[in-house]
This record gives C-alpha cells, structure tokens and sequence, in this order.
C-alpha cells in the first residue's frame, strides 16, 4: 500500500530524488524509501489544481460535504495498518494516534455539516430599491467565493489531524479550494496512505483529479516552489517560526502575494493568581507537570510559561512541581531534528545566567528521548532578555516569580502574541483577572480557566489562532470550524440576471441556506 | 475655524515644518499654512491611541453608535464652510462635494446601525458538555474584539467620503479602534475641519482624547513611521500603487507585521457582449463616455477598458464615443501632481507602438485639467504588453478589440486583479456571459450588468476591493458594513466565569444581539 509515490491528481510516479523516514524510537531507518518531489513536480501539481478549480468550487453543497465524508470514511477503511505506520515515523503511542484519528475524521464530518449549513457562505441580498431618491438602489448580492487553489504544509506533531487530511486541507476542501499537501518527511509513509485516501475520494465522487495532490519531500526548495506557484492563492501552515517566516517572505514577494497562514510559535503563559494557588497549589503543580509532559510536550499549546506571585506558596508550588517532574518519564520525540533542537533550547535555558533548574525529568535508555525540564526565573530578569521567553518544543517550561498582579498584567502585556493564557483563579481571585483580562486577550487567540492549555476542541466556538508570531495572521483560526474563512473571499454581484448569479444568491434560494436580507439575518435552517 | 494645527488626541498643536494646499483650479496657494507632522507627533499619538484602546474597545454598543452619530452631526453642523472649503482645495463642484458630504454622513450613520444590531461580533457559543465521552466538551465562547489603533490614511478623490472621516476611520471606530489619521496634504484645511469635528465629538462622548488624532502632512516619512509604529495594528489607505506597496513592506518589515489594506489601482474591464452591443452601442458609447469622463475620471472605479468582438458594430461603437469624447469639456483636476501623472500616462499610450488614439476632449483654458483620451488596440497586442492594462487615473481608457467570446474570456483571465468588471449584455448574449463568469468573478472584487462602474453603493452586500493589486487583501472590502471586519479579530474564551466575560458571551445576552448557539445562528433582532 506504500510505495512511496508522487501523488499528481490521478496518477502515481516514482521521482529519482528520494528520501527515507526514521523510527525515532529506535533510530532505524524505515522502508520503503519515497519519491523527493522537485520543481517539475510542483509545477504539474498546480497545473492541474487550477484546471480543477473552477468544476471543484461550482460543486453544490450536498456533493462537496459528500465528498469530505468519503474522505473520511477512506481513512478509517485504511485500519490499523495507519496506526502501525504512524507509531513507526512518530514514536507516537497507539491510543493518541487512535485518538487523532478519530479527530481527523471528526473534522472532515464536522466541515461537511458546515459546507451543508452553508452559513460560511455568507450569502447577502439587498434588494433593488428602484423607487430611491435621489438615485435608486441596484440590486446587490454578496457572497463568499473559493480563493482557489491551496497550498498545505502538514505538521510533524500531529501526523493525521494537522498533516495531509489535517483541519488546513479539510477547510480548504470545504471552502472548494483544490489543494497540495507538501508532504511532511517524518511521516511519508502515513502520508501516503492518508493522500491516497483523498485520491481515492476525488475519484469516487467524480472530481476532477486536481482537486487533490500530495507531494513529498525533504528539501526547503519544494516549500519554497510550492508557495511562489502563481496558481497557488493562499498557504496552510503549522511548524517552526522560521519555517513560517521563509514562507511568508516569499509569498510576500510574489508578483501576486497572497494569504499565508502560519501556525508558529507560543508559549502559552499561565497564571496562577493567589486564591488558587494557596487552595490548590499541590493540584496545580500535578495538573501542570501532566500538561507539560503530555506527549513529549510536542503541543503548539504546551504550557511553557507559569507566572505567579512569590511567596512561600510558589516555593511550595515549585516544589511540588520539580518533585512531579522529577518523576517523569522519559519520552520518544517525533524526530531526532526536533529532539536535537529540544536539548539546544533546554541547554541554552540551563546555562542562562538569569535562570535556575528547578528539576529534571527521568533519563532513559532510548534514542532522541524529551527529558522533561523546569525553570524559574524573576519578572525583571524575564523581561529583561527576550530569549527567556522564546518557544522551547517539547517539555520545558519556565516558572516567572512575580512581585504583585501588577507584575504579572506587566510581564503579560509585553509578552509576543500566544495561542493561549490560561487563568488558573479562585472566585476570590476575581478582581483581579478581572484587571489582567483586557490586557491578555490582546495578546491571545484563546484565554481559558482553571483548565491547562493542551486539548483543543475543534467546535464553532475555538480559536487556535493568535497575534504574531503565535501565527502569521491573527484573524483567523486553524482550528474549528471558522478555518473555513481563511479560504475565501467575498464577491458582490450588481444587476445580474438569475441565470448568471451562485445559486446561493438566486431569489429561489435553491440550497435553502440561511442568509442576510436588506442587513439581516435569517436563523441557520439546520 | 482652520488654523493649521496638527490634533493630537485633544491637544491642538502648530508644527515647525509647513506645507500650503494648492487651488488646483487656479493654481494659487490657499491659505493657511499647514503643520506637517514629524515622527515626535506620530509616537505621541500613537501613545494616546495605545492608552484610549482599552477603554474605547470597551464601550457598550449603544454609546459608540451614539459616538458615530455624533461624528455625522458635528461635520453638518460645520455647514457651507466645508463645502466651500472642499471646492477650493480638490477643484470638485458643489453638487459633488454635497453628494459626497451626504455619502460621509450616511456611512457614519450606516455604522452606528452596524453597531446596535451587533452581527459583527460574530458571537458564538458552544455550551460544555459534562457527559460527553471519551472527554467532556468545555463551555467554549468566541467574539470578535478590536484589533487596536489603526492608521487611516485619507484619499485626494474623496476629500470627505474616503479621507479623515470617511468609510476607513468610520469602521475602525464602529470596530472599537482608536484611529490615527495621516492628513492627506491635498485638501488639508478640509481635513482639518473635519478632524475637528471628530475630536469635538471625542470629547462630547466622555470618551478617552486618544481615540482619535489628525496628522497632516506632505512627507512620506510621516506615513511611514505612522505604519511602523508598534502600537498601530492595522492599516487602511486609499491612494496609489507605488504608494499601497511601500506602506504593504514596511508593515511586513516591522517585528510583528500587521495587515495592511490598501485600495490600489484598477481599470475596471467593460465587456460589451455581442447583442448588446449590435442593440445599443450608440447609447452604450454615450454612456461609456460620460462614466469616464465624470469627475474628470477620478474615480477607482473609473472604466478604463472596454472589451468587445472586433467587427462594423464595434467600429460603429468606437466612432460614437469618440464623437462623444471629442465634445467632452476639460476637468480640472485634484491636484497639479495627479494632473501631471494623468498626462505622463496618457502620452505613453498616445505614442505606443500597438495603440491608436480614438479621440481626445476638449482643451481648456484652465490649469491641471483632464483632457479626455479614448485609445484602442487588439487583444493580441494587449496582451503582449503589461504596460497597456496599467491604470491611468483619470478620464483615460482603451478599447480592446477581440476576435471572438474565447478571446475576450483568455484576456479576462489575465487581467491583475480588479476592483469591479462590468458586463453590458442583453439576454441573447447569456450563454456567452455565462462562460465568462467563472474566470471574471476570480479577477474582480464586483461583477456588475447593464450599468456603470463608477458610483460605489454603500450597503451590507457591497464589496469594494478584489484580489491583488485592485487592493493588498482582495478578503475584504472597504466601502460597506462588511469594511468593519478588517478590524477585529476572534477570541475564544473556554470556562471563564461570567463576570470575566465580554458582555456580548454572557448567558443573558444582556446586548440582546444574535448569536451562534452550538453552530447555529439565530436571526438578527433589528
């Protein structure tokens, strides 16, 4: 089922670069080998994805939310066979793989119901006005367009629900946008089989094949072709600061720059405030490791950062935090690039002169192991170095003494722009959240209480978003069902005949969609 | 009433460094002098709009429609000193500026609505589910918030309807952004009076004095270190492409890039299918001249291209509107830099190689008056020249002859993007147009038939903007309600206790606005 294949459209090639995946557990490379995808490659992928464009986006809604299903029940078909693969390339345990498939799945189904709602469409009807003085009102309809063709760069962290069939390629499938996946070279083999899944999906609903193709690879320069293709119209992104910036630098300099939407960076602060950390200072520290450790730490939302007041209550929290992590077990990261830049990141914390080791977690016997570390600093010496507060992969976070709430709301307000801010308070702590409140929502896609920042619900209300550099573009989400809008672009329609309208925009209202009619809104019919 | 000051929140302060505005229609200079705005004013500025941000964002729904309204009120009350101010600084005549004056006012008013209703808050809801298995759902709330201080910078065409009180500062404050606005050095004692009828509303309202400031100047660097200072997080701008593109880098340049929306350049394609053209061309080339001569051509929506099947119908069509032009009376323009540019872009088509000069309109006696010009070429030729379907602004266009409905639709297709393309056809030539309308809904921001580009209404379905380089965000528009959501940004609030919550997500709806409740919209309330 895997044998390494360029997927362009329809068809299956062998390319004469070619790259393998290694077993991080084990260091061991795993065959087959895959095709590296060049330039030429790129080009045909594109190609094909605009000759599609215009069939794809003109696909009704009932045959476009039909599609994302066979898509989805395609995956599941795979079996266990995926789950095998993607524990080989990602060290990944076999129930949070079960798990994200099951999101991933979750996501394309929930993205169907949102093409059928048809809410996202935003359709918007002033009717003419022929008798207005002094000049009558035409006739105005108005409503979101595909954007065209997308780019999809699939993340290493999460090798089903943010790679291939991840939200960015279900969204902008759902918007109508054909796409091509940039293939993530630590997970080619359960890439494959996901690609192929969508392959086969294109074809059994009848699409034209360009709707989707799946290009691997290794090299910076496929990313790069990818993204400056004139055809391409917007960019999908989860990964690295500087991965994100390279993209966006060059979609920024395309004669035609278009949208690129980055998922990058965050260190996801936490607050402690005084009641709950006095009430529940051992709980929290547990809770915190827990979140810390999950997974390696391999989450964008990762609990990097802890602010609090000091005092005899965050020594006690420190200790009770250093003796869980102390605790901890060792963990398989996803690759050993991301493993060698964890153990650079948690170096340059343990030597920093500003900066104390609070604990670290246990050492094991494997290959490219996370040994959990925690730090603990002051807000002065934390503010004073902006290093202190830059992203760590994996699981090491910093512990911020502060002197008051007042240094707390400071250090938060010169904090860079962050996927989450977690409120760890009691009622008593109220007012003062209350004064931190409008200073972290300017910083944050998502504030949330006495919860931890790991775990994203993919629901209409999420933002996995965030101001710069969290992600490229702080007005959208990449999680949830509004990632939809990230992929579309609204057109108005003056004086057209019905014939010549989107159906959604017809007196007919053929697709029975909710819209807005003279500045209102109808209620969704479902 | 006008002294020259710059208005620095509530502060009126003279400058150091001067400019004079221009009388474009005598070429006299008008007094008073002007202050042209440095880089101490931009950062005090931007300070005070930083500090007003929370407070301002913060206002209820019905105080900042109260807010809006008052801004309206105020420029009336100013009363014929603003027209007569306006007529002597951009050479446009009364009717015109009073139209315009009446369009302002609206738009305010049109905001307040916007407001009050509140379904640009996009509040959304998805109640926690306790039960759910394997992992219960959190209560999850999402609104749109204000992005924070925006720069406005004015337009020379619309010295009301798009400069320091126009749609770009109007739906930045419906937003809940303080606004900072660079003056644009053409009609700067227009700009003032308006500036201060603002900053008297400011006051009236209680609210913070850095919710709005006016800055005029004539330097490119004031704009610049207006787009680059930190605390300005979005940029609105109507003017040229050379200058869209340099603010566009420097706000990509800055250490976190904000998104820009710039309305550049468009010559707004006239496609005049077969019948129509056979039925009417004699009023259609009437008609064509007189929307591309009125305001002396200065509008963005201004035809600047018309294409059509080459044959005695066409030629019949082109003998009639040069006729037309040749009896066109000169314009002054809105200033000798924009009447020189005009002139400079007519030359290099008069004297290209592939280009036929139809006509030219009437010379006058005057200063800085368009001279119409009406050009033709074929298709074959404007295609192999990027340099033909460059706009010249002003009462300039060129038909283009094609050999059949194919060519039309290939030209079309790569056309930049733009900000409307117009249709004139008649119910024969549907089949024909409906081939047509996939690729030309992809290049414009607006379809129009059987009318006129020029004359923008401004209304929820309007969409004035369109993919790159019509403006640098072809997601948007910035005539309409929908200018408002260039502004915000969604936050996600996941557990947070009532008091902590924006008004708009608290379970009382105490705004009474609709909201999503797990992924359905209710109907607008008003």
């Amino acid at each position: 089922m895997i044998d390494g294949a360029l997927l362009i459209g329809g068809e299956s090639r062998q390319a004469s670069d070619r790259f393998t995946a290694v077993n991080p557990a084990s260091g061991e490379t795993l065959t087959p080998d895959f095709s590296s995808a060049r330039a030429d490659a790129v080009a045909e992928a594109c190609a094909l994805a605009e000759a599609a464009f215009p069939a794809f986006a003109a696909t009704d809604l009932e045959a476009r939310a039909a599609f994302l299903e066979g898509i989805a029940q395609n995956i599941l078909d795979i079996g266990d066979a995926l789950i095998e693969r993607a524990m080989a390339e990602s060290g990944l345990p076999r129930a949070r793989l079960e798990g994200e498939r099951g999101r991933t799945v979750g996501q394309l189904r929930l993205f169907a119901g949102v093409v059928r709602q048809g809410d996202f469409l935003d359709a918007t009807i002033d009717p003419a006005q022929p008798e207005r003085a002094p000049l009558p009102r035409p006739d105005l309809r108005r409503i979101n367009l595909a954007i065209g063709p997308v780019a999809v760069f699939g993340a290493s962290n999460f090798p089903l629900a943010f790679s291939v069939a991840g939200g960015d390629t279900a969204s902008a499938l759902a918007a109508g946008c054909p796409v091509v996946v940039k293939g993530h070279p630590a997970h080619p083999g359960t890439g494959e089989l996901v690609a192929r899944a969508i392959q086969q999906a294109v074809k059994a609903a009848g699409l034209p094949a360009g709707v989707f193709s799946y290009l691997p690879g290794e090299t910076n320069e496929l990313g790069g072709a990818l993204v400056a293709d004139p055809r391409i119209q917007a960019v999908g992104f989860t990964g690295s600061r500087a991965g994100g910036l390279a993209l966006a630098r060059i979609a920024a300099e395309r004669d035609e720059p278009i949208p690129v939407y980055a998922e990058m960076s965050s260190i996801n602060p936490v607050v402690i405030f005084p009641a709950a950390l006095a009430a529940r200072g051992a709980a929290l520290a547990k809770e915190y490791v827990a979140s810390l450790t999950m997974g390696a730490g391999q989450f964008c939302t990762n609990p990097g950062l802890v602010l609090a007041i000091d005092g005899p209550e965050l020594d006690a929290f420190v200790r009770d935090a250093g003796a869980a992590l102390t605790d901890s077990q060792p963990a398989t990261m996803l690759s050993p690039g991301i493993h060698a830049s964890f153990e650079k990141g948690v170096e340059a914390l343990a030597s920093h002169s500003a900066v104390t080791t609070i604990a670290r977690g246990k050492v094991g016997e494997g290959v490219n192991q996370a040994v959990g570390a925690l730090f603990q600093t002051t807000a002065e010496q934390f503010l004073a170095d902006v290093a202190l507060s830059h992203e760590v992969f994996g699981s090491s976070s910093v512990v911020v003494r502060c002197a008051s709430i007042d240094e707390i709301i400071a250090v938060v307000g010169k904090l860079e722009g962050q996927l989450t801010a977690t409120l760890q308070l009691d009622p008593a702590d109220e007012a003062d959240a209350a004064k931190l409140m409008p200073v972290i929502a300017r910083r944050v896609g998502r504030v949330l209480a006495n919860g931890w920042p790991t775990g994203v619900e993919v629901a209409p209300a999420m933002v996995h978003g965030g101001p710069f550099p969290a992600t490229s573009d702080g007005r959208t989400t990449s999680v949830g069902t509004l990632a939809i809008a990230r992929f579309l672009r609204p057109v108005c329609f003056q004086n057209l005949a019905p014939a010549l309208l989107p159906a959604a925009l017809r007196d007919d209202n053929g697709w029975s969609i909710a819209r807005r009619l003279d500045g209102k809104r109808e209620a969704s019919p479902r």
